[in-house]
């Protein structure tokens, strides 16, 4: 009953793998393909040790006309030509790069100090799967959220569509991620030696890419881009992003009303009673995306979003997209197939 | 040439054995009784792997007229009445409990929920060194900072004394502490495979008791009660607080320019030059504040503030505090003797 | 299709918790009720942050009736009045305490310092999935083994049934282990404050009670008691067993074939190629137990052997058994439903 | 006062860092060039968080005229054209790589893999402070012992020259270290993302380089070549080594005694009473050695050896060593100056 052949672009990642894993697992996926640059012609059990063995090949000797699906796990601007060809063999895209979430390629070049790599692909549906599901369902072609963003948004997009943010004040995101979230490529500065007992922002301000998708989504609902304040850490563990948000409302108790009832239906976002508060523990290593809210005096509230970030934040999101766009469940391979409340 | 004895109330916590192993260090002081109620009877090697052989007394059975000065390092509540007494025997008196910290008894009725074990000691004066220098040098009872206070206000105090926080515009605090900060007696909830992998908030907005001191210390310089936000969270290392603070101003170059004017003669505080983000490795295991300033449109200024929660947040402030009282050069005991500029 | 109904004695350990999330994804499982006498009352949930909503019962409120088995993940002691009743009620009992491994009562009491609470019960089948899935399958009573038990035996037991163990010389096993092994209840020196960063060697040589099981094991293939050398040591992180044993043989070569022809068909354990070295990272958060020989001269076989304390040492050969006596595939509700490698 | 002149190459590895530190608090050193290949040009402080301003220079660049001393803390093969040069020059050197420990370059290229780049210097002295006090005394230039080399052999020499070790039978050091002892170079597996949660052996057996000294060592008083079995891994934390050691004895009682008597009066080493197991608390960020002893049946001697890799096992060694050539006291900066027992 496997009727849905897929490929991987970029295997040796953080991210490529878990996405593998999910894949292995999914009932209707034959996997039919996996790249690597640096590994081609190993085996996917050299890379990782827990993996089975499957080849790992160069994107110039894979044939795109095999797969239906292709996952783009590669760094951005690599990502953008690979699914100029994709797209021109007839399949469908999920990019899990920063290369297609930004509709205008001025924003791009303005994030991410390069210019954009195939700007006709330009805009591409945007897969936070929770908001933009529909348009998921009809699209050839999906722009995986940031791990970061994705923990965002799942905050403050209930509020900007319910017009209940503040005007003209600033959102504050005081975001931790693990140590996954940058790569597996060895620097000096994710050496276990460097990052254990350490803590360390980066990026704080306006400078970390993420700001852009955010605000352009947000924009969507007419909040003004320039009014995120953005400032991630990095942590002492392996995976996990808390974003701790201070978001200035019109009414507290509203807005953490509007949340919970945003997520109410969703199989993979719960938002805790109020009184609890969202931990890592929550999510690591599920694909679920835990919110907790706490109105504070003076219209603030206060939103702790964790998410994993190599699974909500990315390999699951990205299953959750391939779902909807191939007409599968959206939970399938994500959750246990019975109706047990895992969460 | 030890001309100074001292008792340590406390000796079987965190903060208490650091204390400890520098008062062993100090050239001037003779350490005469360490006290545990719970370990009494036994000795300080007993209760650290490293520490030498001392023995541990109940503080009923020691002389209060053997010392010239105390450390109390125990919990609040049971911190004042020895305070009381240890006044009555004509000690010096430094405390690390929360007791003394709050001028108004009404005040830590609010933030800790107990009446004031003994409001006539009250007021007392703020240990915060670097701001109340000349005042600590002749007090005989010194009410020793908490550690997320002293991060916090180290970064705040120079807006407020120079005016230049924005009026009615809530402060953003986001604290982040290793776990020795919740101490050593054994929680379910800081067991090591509780806290790895994982980043937990807790008493976030306007409910954790430091921000009682924090606002009192910033209402000195005008700064209306109410304006912070203060959300610590549980970070899966030992030791070591960084508090990112989202400051308001007017100016933020201004802003900036003022935090490393307040501190470029202090021997415990470095400002890092504008561009360098202080991180918990710049400070753990040593007596400093590191502080960063990142100006970021729309007025604002991110303070990045970290201190070695067990050390500037607790025990080497302490012995700041004791050496301006006994008339010692202030970093007897922290600095090295010599002109190296070990930071 | 859930027919067989089941009860778990202690959900609120980190086993309990682990056996927990198997037993609910179990396709032919019902679970009927949950113990927990300090959380009786309270709900699965609030002990769990990811856990469903489930109550905890006092074990005296339960019905041994309306379960066909039980599962006892309580400490020592508690076990073998628990399993008398359930045998009583007609039910079948996997213990996972260390109350049923021995078969002497004597030895019990040797090894744990207490008279045993139920001799009439002894001896009881070893679950050691492996090595007596023929008895496991006819069982009503099965002990699962003790986490350090497991490494060590997957390892030795192949070379003591193949005679290839050189006798009279030591054997000496030096494990590692992640802090969960140590349990849940609050210890000082459990303490994230206390654990991390340091490494910790207790009840070593001929101390740890497992020793006990283990060389009763090797006992029945001839290897005379005594021979054990066993030396545990508390790891900076939380789960995963490492034991590195150095075993005297006849023949380092022949012991190493020994050990993979052994497990060759094994769906739980994976014997890696020479050359590559088991880690922890081959097995956390996995139901396989993974072993590396490694022959070096002199007649020394070094096997390096790896498994999830709380899964292959616990919560999951707790399973397998479970499939063994129920009739089930001996990896139902641990290995994905299809032939994919996983491993 | 400062009346010695040093040199350090190799300044922007861990245990250069170290011995900076420790060397800027020297009483009676006066620090004139740090030296780094790849950062020349650039300043200390850019290196290392906490560091002083302190250029870097290259080899080249450096007058060793200049210098009475020079420490070599660069990787084995570019130690010894250096050490050449220096001893050329009238410098005394203290080598903390590998080159100059094993007098016979046939044992080097055995055990480096590699030919020995100036046989001319060998055999020098080797710097086990403790065990060669008169002779470094003397000596113009030192090689200062491996990190594990030195946890092994304070626990094993002391037997060795008492001949309690029993002849022809293996003896096993199952050997654990933290990051730092890999080195600051990125690679891939000291990466937190793959270090963290995770436990890995690696070259096991007759394998790791530290035998060929370890072993050379105990030859001195007779021991064969080839009884050391010696299997180090990598642990979750970043500093620390401890060497469990399994040594066959002729008495284990009297094999304790000869191991507490040895180091009875030693100010580094420290031997816990009976009962007590040493651990990396006791050790790390200190200057000492600590060992248990713990006589189990069959003559066999557990022994557990706690060293600070990069300080008793790199830097604070260097320093013992430096005293000792140049006639200081040997604890100078590395104990408090005064009677206190700080252990």
């Amino acid at each position: 009953m496997k009727n849905i052949t897929v490929g991987v672009y970029g295997g040796t990642g953080y991210s490529g793998w878990e996405l593998i894993q999910l894949l292995l697992l999914h009932p209707h996926v034959e996997l039919k393909f996996i790249t690597s640059e640096r590994k081609a012609g190993k085996n996917l059990a050299d890379v990782w040790p827990r993996a089975p063995g499957f080849p790992l090949q160069s994107a110039s000797e894979v044939d795109l006309k095999s797969v239906d699906y292709v996952f783009l796990c590669l760094p951005h601007t690599q990502s953008a030509p690979i699914a100029t060809q994709a797209k021109a063999a007839g399949c469908s895209v999920i990019d899990l790069s920063a290369d297609l979430r930004l509709n205008d390629p001025a924003d791009f070049a303005l994030w991410y100090g390069v210019p954009h790599a195939a700007p006709d692909l330009l805009p591409v549906v945007y897969g936070l799967s929770e908001f933009y599901r529909e348009t998921i369902m009809g699209a050839k072609l999906v722009a995986n959220p940031g791990c970061y963003a994705t923990a965002v948004l799942l905050g403050l997009l209930p509020l900007a569509q319910a017009g209940l943010l503040a005007a003209d004040v600033p959102i504050i995101v005081d975001a931790k991620s693990g140590t996954t979230g940058a790569g597996r490529a060895p620097k000096q500065h994710l050496l276990f030696s460097e990052v254990s007992a350490n803590l360390t922002p980066y990026k704080i301000g306006r400078a970390h890419p993420h700001i852009g998708e955010i605000e352009q989504q947000l924009a969507v609902s007419g909040v003004g881009k320039g009014c995120l304040i953005f400032s991630p850490h990095l942590l002492p563990t392996d995976r996990g992003i808390l974003a701790s948000i201070y978001a200035p409302v019109q009414d507290a108790q509203q807005a953490a009303a509007a949340i919970q009832q945003a997520h109410q239906f969703e199989p993979m976002v719960k938002v805790l009673p109020q009184g609890e508060l969202a931990s890592l523990a929550h999510v690591i290593r599920t694909p679920y995306a835990v919110l907790s809210v706490t109105p504070v005096p003076g219209n603030m509230l206060i939103i702790m979003s964790a998410v994993d970030n190599l699974l909500k934040g990315a390999a699951s999101q990205a299953l959750q997209n391939f779902n909807l766009m191939a007409g599968f469940p959206e939970t399938t391979a994500l959750l246990p197939p019975s109706n047990i409340e895992t969460l």
